[in-house]
């Protein structure tokens, strides 16, 4: 049976149907009207079949609520609170309602789990599966790139790799339990936005979300304020996951650092600032550029676009 | 040559750098921040290759003036004044950075002819083109499609049809000067969005874009506001386009109603209210669904999606 548009977007809007205050035009007209205040911050990230996400490993639900994390987590990185979402998708027409529907839920749980509601999309056909999410949240004073100072420590909220830990094993015809684990943070990572409040609450002076890998994001960072930052791989391994994420690394024979330094999408805040909560990693000096973060093979940082 | 992530974003920052008052963080940082009202609209629109565009038919530049009108056209038919944009584009990695940098050139091209400025945007991989786009405005009171009342005249901004016309003459070898007028519209509509404004401030009672096709919108408007629309086919001989139209009509064996009624992607604006500006073509009365569309062939209506 083929879906019509219609009955996607009546199924979809049921989904989303919100009553949220802050919404004076929902889903259903040109576009929707919605209550903002003075700053307002806007992010876009999309997701393609083949290059972000494969259906044979994850399912809808989960694809759902990987991109919309990379979403929110722009938001929570620029110091902000999510509002609300947009959300364009192509399918090729060979999906189930049942598939659509788990997709849009798992774009409602994590919107959800922030607070932030999907207000209005767009849906097209096309040979291939795209997501394409934008977002907006508020926000008093914006925590940026580059704002980091001389004398900053460095700070993450979590152990990066988990979620390249996991592409490593998803074909694996067995799993250990910690390898379940990785593969599903693979899938979907799971994110602590509440690191980002706290990192912002506090007097983070810069910040950023570790989307596409440490190395790259910090070089990034470091560029934008001017200043070296300079890890210390040891306060690496004072982390409780270390341990784990080792473990996992050696039965799969790999670099373990490769995995945490060059990993990505585990969506982890980067920030520098004094007395900061999460992982103290290092500290910001005068210079340019990053060191620490060497390993044994150099990564494969545009896994993304080359 | 494969170009790589960060040159090409180097470019499109260049292009899109702006000097916006409102743009308090722009391209670079994990989101932009932007001054923004108290009511702010927000729409998205994607395009693919193969269903929305062709990169056989139409250059870079007009692709990306063609989906920039589709989102701008959504802020206006809410009576609101387009504001930001961000952009996602999937890329196959075999575009030129020509061909990139004149996609970018046609979306600043439209969006600079509103005053909007593209923020943020992102990059990925993928098998097909497909370019995401996410639009805000802003507006002190929206123009719903909820808002037709019974006695109130039917307006059009201009005569719609003229893509759909260029669809049917692309393939020709020879074209006319009006097939090649329509050719060109096909590729890039041109819009007139101060009809858009015209309307709002004259008070119209209710606003959409045609996007899709007329017979469609002015269902969705007549089901938004509980009410019936009656289109007269006599008045939309009135516009002084018609003969036009029916002419390409008439040498393509195509009924020209087909492409007034059912074209779509003209992005027209469709009002309803007293004494409003553009064609005049029916009246709203009590009842539901929409009278005078009729047309010979049952019309192609989910052509984006079936």
């Amino acid at each position: 049976m083929t879906l019509n548009e219609a009955q996607i977007i009546g199924a979809l809007a049921e989904i989303f149907g919100s009553n949220h205050r802050g919404v004076q035009v929902g889903i259903g007209d040109d576009a929707a009207v919605v209550a903002t205040g003075e700053h307002t911050v806007i992010t876009t990230d999309m997701a393609v079949e083949g290059t972000h996400f494969n259906c044979q490993w994850s399912g809808a639900f989960e694809i759902g609520r990987k991109i919309t994390a990379a979403n929110l987590a722009d938001i929570y990185a620029m110091g902000a609170t999510p509002t609300y979402l947009v959300v364009a998708v192509t399918l090729s027409g060979e999906e189930t309602m049942e598939w659509i529907s788990e997709l849009a839920q798992g774009i409602k749980h994590e919107a959800s789990s922030c607070g932030a509601v999907v207000v209005g999309g767009d849906l097209a056909r096309g040979a291939i599966k795209v997501i394409s999410m934008s977002a907006l949240g508020e926000v008093e004073k914006a925590v940026t790139r580059s704002g980091a100072q001389v004398g900053d420590s460095i700070y993450l909220s979590s152990l990066p790799g988990w979620s390249a830990a996991g592409l490593a094993s998803i074909e694996k015809s067995e799993l250990s339990d910690l390898e379940s684990y990785a593969v599903e943070e693979f899938c979907s990572p799971t994110l602590d936005y509440s690191m980002a409040v706290a990192f912002a609450n506090k007097g983070a002076h810069a910040m950023c979300d570790v989307s596409d890998a440490l190395v790259i994001q910090a070089e990034q960072l470091a560029q934008a304020s001017g200043v070296q930052l300079v890890f210390d791989a040891e306060a690496f391994k004072t982390s409780e996951e270390f341990a784990q994420l080792s473990e996992l690394a050696e039965a799969s024979g790999v670099d373990v650092w490769q995995w945490i330094f060059a990993g990505g999408e585990d969506h982890v805040f980067l920030a520098t600032g004094k007395d900061l909560p999460g992982l103290c990693v290092g500290v910001v000096k005068e210079g340019s550029g990053v060191l620490g973060l060497e390993m044994k093979k150099a990564p494969d940082t545009w896994r993304h676009f080359s």
